[in-house]
């Protein structure tokens, strides 16, 4: 048995529950899970905010930990090894974006962390908020940073991916302009990521009290949205920006800023409908607005041996599982600075 | 004085007019009209359906005609030359959109045909409802169509170019699967052009009565999109779509038919907002909704030699300018196959 926290009733807390991890198959890798990150979408999931929540419910897909077994085909892993797991631990793997290294848009769709189709117990996927997990090695990462850093690591396997992939679809690097909306678990990630991608980095936040914060993860300046005069000096001049904010707002007001041929990528999808967007602003000065959802495994890859060369990792609060509870409520209201993460050995306690 | 057809008022029919043209400057061309397109902006500028209509105001900018005389300066024109004349008369010519060509998108905002600031008399420009105009050199596009085609080749200079810069913009080619919606003024076009191009095209249409028309258009499917079982079998399958309809209407409908990576460029700016974009569509296959603005001069000039080169005009209904105002109400019931064109000889009646 694995001891794990998790939701049995959209309307009940997280509770302690023992959860079976399947015994390693040939390509699997078995985790000791020492981290794992607390995402706005496993308050969505336990919680049942979202359709289909497959109930016990154990959230958590920002996962770091060490090996302690691996199945007999997996070369790429040996026991001791700190691997990290992010959103995916499956997917189809011969569609044309598994093909790419694109599985997050696999055409029968990605296998969750948790909440996803699964022949192991109890029929559906649980995730990073457990002792141990077993995953396939196709979708298990290599982490470098030092141990001192490795809690800080967890969230790049969600929030760090999320905003690296668009940055780097969208070729974010130096000489361009980049706007970073929103300066939460995923905004900060990206704040930071353009930034040692060489960009001059703007941050948008809704709240002048958070200026200092933002400039201090490598924005080069920072703009009160609420403040049309500081918008409105932004006028026609960004590259990309990178929307982070999952509740409905004024796109407009952003897509104002962007150059001609410039884009808006947005990372979440607001429970509401975000205000039509002016068509006219897109028009006029060709621009786009896109969507991009977490990132493929290699470029996870990536993103996380990018990190450990540049000593990048998530700015973090860590927490007792068993004040999960608390974090979650404080996370729906932004607060935190950025990103909780359950230290999992107070689930031996 | 020149003879031309205008509106006085927003709520009286054009009339008859007397406009004055500028004498050639050095850089000026003077074109003796022969056709002008109708395009759906002349009726919304010249009933004050957009806001700053100023009076008396002739519409007109798909223009064809011969050049009657030339500038001291002017060297790529010769009195004779058949010439077209688009939606823009000027721009400021030093910017970085001017400089790459693209001077629909002039950071100072082009001069539009029509409606435009100059300093000739009224003081706003005149448009191609006239017998005659004058236009810096730079504005002057060539035509090396046949005589006989002329009168279909005027719209090329509007409803031609609004298509051909977002196909080629997105690189739209052969072993594409390309939809276009709407087969109107410009759809016809963009179906036609796609088809030259190429792709594989997939006319949209909300009326099952357009089908035969459509495939005589050089779509290879046509898909009624009121039928949601024929939408559907065409989901996450488009690299591209060319959406042409101006009217409010629901977008998701379409992005669910673009593949990953796939784009929806929008042409048209609605008069009331379309219902806001699903996100979530974008997201999961990264899809993107683009808009795009009439063309830049020099891929104006590739346009018109491509299309003489393979034959390719406009569908039209030759109109005499008395006949103009009728004209209007039946566009604006889309009762046209695609476009109506002024005999610009009926002025001298």
């Amino acid at each position: 048995m694995t001891k794990a926290f998790g939701a049995v009733t959209e309307h009940t807390p997280l509770v302690a529950l023992d959860i079976e991890r399947r015994e390693p198959g040939a390509h699997d890798v078995a985790i000791d899970i020492a981290y794992c990150g607390v995402c706005h979408s496993d308050l969505h999931q336990a919680r049942g905010e979202w359709a289909g929540t497959l109930y016990p419910c154990v959230p958590g897909h920002e996962i770091v930990g060490r090996v302690s077994a691996v199945g007999s085909e997996v070369t790429a892993f040996k026991v001791g090894d700190t691997v990290g797991v992010g959103c995916m631990v499956d997917s189809c793997q011969h569609c044309s974006a598994c093909d790419e290294g694109l599985e997050q848009y696999c055409d029968d769709g990605f296998i969750g962390t948790y909440n996803g189709a699964t022949a192991d117990a109890p029929g559906h996927t649980q995730g990073g908020y457990s002792q141990a997990i077993v995953v396939n090695d196709k979708f298990v990462l290599k982490v470098s940073h030092p141990a001192e850093q490795l809690a800080a690591v967890a969230p790049l396997l969600c929030a760090g991916i999320t905003t690296w992939s668009p940055l780097r679809h969208w070729k974010v690097g130096p000489g361009q302009k980049v706007g970073v909306v929103g300066i939460g678990g995923l905004g900060h990630m990206g704040v930071k990521l353009a930034h040692a991608l060489g960009a001059h980095v703007v941050a948008f936040t809704t709240s002048d009290s958070k200026r200092e914060a933002a400039l201090a993860l490598g924005a080069d300046e920072v703009v009160v949205s609420r403040n049309p005069d500081e918008m409105n000096a932004h006028a026609n001049s960004f590259d990309f920006i990178l929307n982070t904010v999952a509740a409905s707002h004024d796109l407009d007001a952003f897509t104002a800023l962007l150059k001609r041929d410039g884009t808006m990528t947005l990372v979440g999808v607001p429970e509401h409908p975000h205000p039509s967007p002016n068509v006219g602003a897109l028009i006029f000065r060709r621009r786009t607005i896109a969507g991009s959802l977490i990132g493929g495994i290699a470029e996870t890859q990536e993103m996380l041996d990018f990190c450990a060369e540049k000593g990048i990792v998530a700015d973090i609060e860590l927490i007792d599982i068993h004040d999960i509870n608390e974090a979650f409520d404080r996370m729906q209201r932004s607060d935190v600075k950025y990103r909780f993460v359950i230290d999992n050995a107070t689930l031996n306690a």
